[in-house]
């Protein structure tokens, strides 16, 4: 698949990202990252070390990035509200979600083509977020297969899927089997990107998908076209759900949910978890932050299955603030690619382990001790 | 007419618009403009193209230029409210307005002086405008007759009036029938620019009309003014509205409306549609953005007639926002300048291109599949 | 008087005052004025102009200018909300005030020691301020005599007061004989600036009253302070100003109120005007914005007294905003000195009537026809 | 006790500590500070003077320092309201507080390792507290003993106590004898800082406390950890506040509070006083700014105790912010380091006057003559 329509200058540019030479980081060692305190340092090192046309291809957003902008302001506008002279000695971050049990309501969300990143690609993330213990969801648009992915790390493995446009159910039965049989612990279904949005940077940088990267959960090469003449991403439909859910069992959440009135319908079409999302201000610039649209969801939901959210997160306050406001989770995508790309291995699992710390620094600093203790009062 | 004192500076560039060589763009090829993926991008590119003052006088506004700061913030403030797991295979963007059908509702507004920016001016926006399917406003300062417009596109035309000082009414007669002549389908007539305003930039860059221009449809070359001593742009009354419209059969739509309360009379004076205008921030100065003056007087006019909308619109976002707060059409002006200064017809077509397509993205990713679905509730 | 304590920086750039060639803008000649078309210009003409210390005397406030930059801002929030179709042919901006007729609603505000900005000082100011037949303001703080300053226009003069610290009474009541004798029409009490304010940039330039000025109506020249230690600028009581309205019968304005209690005491006291003033953001940080302080001020004197307001205003839309919020007039500081500055007796009326010209295009852009006819409803 | 881990940068640069040479500050003369005339001058002039690493460890804050910029922001948007015509001639800026007479309602903040900033350290401070007449709270991470720095000043002192990790009770009661037989008036108990926060800027600059620094309240050097694995500073919890309450008459003030209901506990507690205090923005980012948490504290408090408050304090106007906002006194902290870096004892007591000074000149120019007269009516 051609994500969109390569000039001349996407030519030039693709020789690089072979030829890139990623010396220190690549070695996978700790002390090449000693330096990198925040996940802010990891996206600045990150910049170094890619290949332009890959690191326009992570950044980037949809036109004028402003959900982007959104995604990170929205989390800086929310106050805490600190309790003090709580013993924090000890703190709880554990959680269960669908069986599985978490040290840590943090996830690795799905980002596509991370060949694009790192040699190994989606293999190496596997061995960082094992190493961190994080739950890592595979992207659709994986360029290693799953049952590589599964034999690089004892983590939890989830997958996101599209729905394809031609013979999208036969294809996603087939995938679905194969990578349950990988180990596969949830499906998260993307239900924001029926379309590619207007990529200026991807497509100023001459971004294509390198020929010599395998897809093999998104095979189609051609720049397949909806009828209304739009490029296709992959779009599912209600009861496209429907049929997903009579044809598996494994847990089902919808992830590009921002409206409470999907979310209620996403409830009675059976899903079993909610990822709030506006696919990291990647699809539809203006979408809402997440953050910000959290709270109606959450409301909505009343519980009645969990909620998660990704989009901006970058800070241990902000997956305080996350919980705050109804999510069960959160998952970082951009992040730990940039922990990739600037460590391998070593940094998806700093990249994790900074996150973690400071969100347990942060529950120690508003005196809470537990999961359960961060509600709605820790926003000011 | 002279639009503003020419000092030396002035009477320096003047040259420089016949000399300006306009190399690659001109050619009227494609490959010229393949990286140019948004409207901003060819604002870029016909920056480097057009002369000085040209540019100056296109992109200038009134003052400190803070409603035209205000024309793109207002609607980058406006966040979405998406529908997902719609199937959005098939998306219908055509429109009906006085009879005649639109494929999408994105219009060229009125722009004066297009050989400012091209050197066959109106006729080659018309080119462009054909080959996009955009209906094309010409502006009473063409620069070129409405037959040779007419020539060379298949597109419909309105025609935008001026009310004129002096023996207006024989003078503004005269010019309906021979646009009417033309093929002019409809009447803008400009309500918000009785006067020049404090246009700065202009004035700094000795702007004036140079002499080898003809302005068939405004022939005043003094700085006539006002007997208040303001120099006069083009003042129509409601008297005059009257007037023309018990001369012609013609659409008349009053561009330049804020008020709801001029709304009213507006219907009143049996007016066939309106459009939300502030004259592209050129008149006057902390007028409010149009996008945040629309919703009132759409709810004024309550369906009565159609509304449209110009100024700061430069996404597809856009449209879809003017429409869900009320516009039945929008139009662009600056833009398919830039495109008509980068690529000549060419270019033109690509911006109303881009647009329209971005325009389609975002009805997909609202979940939003003809424009009646699109309503306030796209609004989150 | 020294405003502030002088350190070796001071006293180096003291001879530059003297020094300091101007050589085009004391012409006095219209040309060297003519690109500069905004009140904004002038500012920039000026700044190069200008003895570094003169410049930083104008244009510095007190403490990080916070008050300056909202009374810029507060006026650039407000949106003006036009009426179309009206016949702005002729518009009449006559007032009267005190039974003075002014052909404008813009008079000069009393700014200190004009001959750090032209050798001639405020008699200069007083030849602009004659061709752009607009009232001058005379300051405590003149570096001229009022015969002398009377002697070179024939535009109305009022005078600002101070209440010096000593033998206050005695003083004043010679200076009000005087300057009424040299045809002062009102007088305007100073009652913001009993000390000076935190003037840190006057501070960081050294600035002091170099010794050759004279300055008849503000003899003292020792920094003499309050008994709480504090360097005196010129406080009045509400007796004084009792005692004041007893040996005059001259018209006086209170300068510098902002509360509206206050404005209910100046017109119990017998006051003739109120102008609300926060003395230019030079005395005191944080005090809010003059257009903001306006409604609440208008409100409660409820047309017993005229209401003026100075602080901010650089634009025609400024003038328009300010009576339509309540003021029967403004003044402008800072803008006519940098006229000054940059042209002498030229450039303070190029300053007056560009605002002038400006306020007409307001006029006529919003369809407001004479000074009665703007009010609340032209704000937005 | 280690901050933070020291990486190579951070071994290379603490040589620097000692080997910096601080010229003329250090003499500790008034010249070589005549053009510092605001707090920000002296920030700035300490920058230049003060080590790296020194710079960083007083300058930064948690996280992206949102904190310390609303500490500040949040003082610059209230707008003041100002009383004009009043006497203002005698001021009266004395408190009494815990008994202890003060001429002005401004303390200096508990900062840790003075010597960073200069040779002498916390004595060096005493001496300018003493000039100045104000109250200074030792650090329980102060560099130098108490009996050293009582000597140096005649200026009252409290000290500030951390909850160590072990053995608390025994060594904070033998700090609690220590301190108060050298003259220590009132205990601030730092309730905010169980565990060091995201510390970003300290941990680049490889910040850690320099071998040859004593701290003898503070003698832990390991860098302990929490059960949870958090870097310890040092907490309390309620538990400990009853204890310490059981154990010494010295009046208890809680530093760090910003909750009202935390207020309220703090009072049935039996402590003396309250700080408002979010650690400078040192610990957890996006806490509130402390003069917006304010006004609930005061409120909920309703003058049982005093409630004091620090944080972002810069300028005179707040001060009077802050008093008018419900604080008995303010606290600064970064400021008088500033000065310290800059002029030693000198700047110390420059900062502190040019603080007093600027209050005083709020007072006088919003017509407030007595601390009394300082309430709510002041913000607009």
């Amino acid at each position: 698949m051609v994500l969109s329509t390569v000039g001349a200058l996407g030519a030039t540019l693709l020789p690089a990202v072979a030829a890139q030479p990623r010396p220190a980081a690549h070695k996978g060692k700790a002390e090449a990252l000693s330096g990198l305190v925040s996940l802010d340092d990891f996206e600045r090192a990150a910049r170094e070390r890619m290949a332009t046309m890959a690191y326009e291809f992570v950044a980037s957003g949809a036109g004028d990035e402003i959900t982007i902008r959104w995604n990170r302001e929205d989390y800086n506008k929310l106050k805490l509200r600190p309790r003090v002279l709580v013993d924090v000695e000890v703190l709880d971050t554990s959680l269960e979600l669908f069986g599985q049990k978490s040290d840590f309501p943090i996830l690795l969300a799905p980002t596509a083509l991370q060949r694009l990143t790192h040699p190994e690609g989606e293999v190496e993330t596997a061995r960082g977020a094992g190493v961190a213990n994080a739950t890592f969801v595979v992207s659709s648009l994986s360029t290693r297969r799953m049952a590589d992915i599964a034999r690089a790390t004892t983590t939890p493995l989830w997958f996101q899927l599209y729905g394809l446009n031609k013979e999208r159910h036969g294809f996603v039965r087939d995938v679905v089997q194969e990578v349950k049989a990988s180990g596969c612990r949830a499906l998260c279904v993307t239900v924001d990107a029926p379309v590619l949005g207007a990529r200026n940077r991807q497509a100023r940088a001459g971004f294509r998908i390198p020929d010599v990267f395998e897809t093999p959960y998104y095979p189609e090469r051609v720049g397949a076209k909806t009828a209304a003449g739009l490029p296709i991403l992959g779009g599912f439909t209600w009861k496209d759900v429907a049929w997903l859910r009579s044809v598996t069992n494994l847990p089902i959440l919808l992830k590009g949910i921002l409206n409470p009135e999907d979310a209620e319908l996403a409830i009675r079409a059976g899903v079993d978890g909610i990822i709030v999302s506006n696919h990291g201000g990647r699809c539809l610039d203006t979408l809402p932050a997440t953050i910000s649209a959290l709270p109606a969801v959450a409301e909505k939901v009343a519980g009645r299955v969990p909620v998660l959210v990704d989009g901006g997160i970058r800070r241990g306050t902000d997956v305080l603030k996350a919980l705050a406001l109804g999510a069960k989770a959160v998952l970082i995508g951009r992040p730990y690619i940039y922990g990739l790309a600037a460590g391998g291995a070593t940094g998806v699992s700093r990249v994790v382990e900074i996150l973690r710390d400071e969100f347990k620094m942060a529950m120690a600093l508003t005196g809470r001790r537990t999961l359960a203790e961060i509600d709605r009062s820790v926003i000011g």
